[in-house]
């Protein structure tokens, strides 16, 4: 799909196509579609930052918030998004070993119960050595450092989500 | 439940119960999680009312254009949301005559042409023939009172959503 076709598109068919590219945010894409016409997919991604930068910081860890856990409670009972579903099993985290699994469990309860948000990383650019490893180290982080790192997480997933529709022929999810 | 039990809540809770309080919108439960504690359900139902007005217009806009139509594709198909099944049902919208839902089908592609987001109404508070003619009127009103108007609608299906989950004891949804 070249972005003259997607400039033509419906708001309706636009947030069916892209509604997903931040993660459970329909607003999102469905916010930015105002901003049409684009001039590249460069301009559409650009148009998503800004509108997720303009945010106040409660709404910065909303995003956050409607992030599942890495290997939690969604990808164990099949409740995942379908991206979020290839992404966690494209880094492994549907195979982890047992002790993988209990690290991975505690790693989470904690880094929420410090900062009131998930962990968030984009898989698809890590393993699950790299994403154990950030895991850990990102726990001791502030607040504030750690809300900043996870939104430039969610840019990062958005972005390749981006490029997989745009690179497969969307139209058929219309 | 209580306000109390309300704020004791983890946000994957919240965003469990709340989360659809506004139309495919949890990142507006997500984010007034971080207000807690609330003092009383209305101090809960003001957070989100404070959050939709700091978004700028393209985010309003977007609010509106994550609701179905009246009446339309996704009631066919039943895709709707559950609240917004039993909203629409019980305002008539699934047992529209031939004739209505004609007339039903080229107002709402007037109003969507004309806007760029979709009618919105609180249903619950309205009947089929108000709707019908409240739809008619409102397409001849001016984009930017009409968008207002529309997130005047979104509040009070938020207000009402809010009540049915407290009043139906909620945590059964945990």
């Amino acid at each position: 799909m070249d972005i003259a076709t997607v400039n033509t598109l419906p708001y309706e068919d636009f947030v069916n196509i892209f509604g997903n590219v931040v993660e459970k945010c329909p607003i999102v894409t469905a916010a930015v579609w105002s901003r049409r016409p684009f001039v590249s997919f460069t301009d559409l991604e650009a148009a998503i930052s800004e509108f997720i930068d303009a945010l106040p910081e409660s709404g910065k860890e909303g995003i956050l918030r409607c992030h599942p856990d890495l290997a939690g409670r969604d990808l164990q009972s099949g409740t995942l998004t379908r991206e979020s579903q290839q992404e966690q099993a494209g880094a492994g985290m549907d195979a982890l070993s047992s002790v993988e699994t209990s690290r991975m469990a505690r790693l989470n309860r904690e880094y929420k119960e410090r900062f009131g948000f998930p962990f968030v990383i984009c898989a698809r650019m890590s393993d699950k050595a790299g994403i154990l490893r950030h895991l850990s180290e990102r726990c001791r982080n502030e607040r504030a450092a750690e809300r900043a790192r996870g939104i430039e997480e969610v840019k990062k997933i958005c972005r390749l989500r981006l490029q997989s529709l745009l690179l497969s022929d969307a139209p058929n999810k219309l």
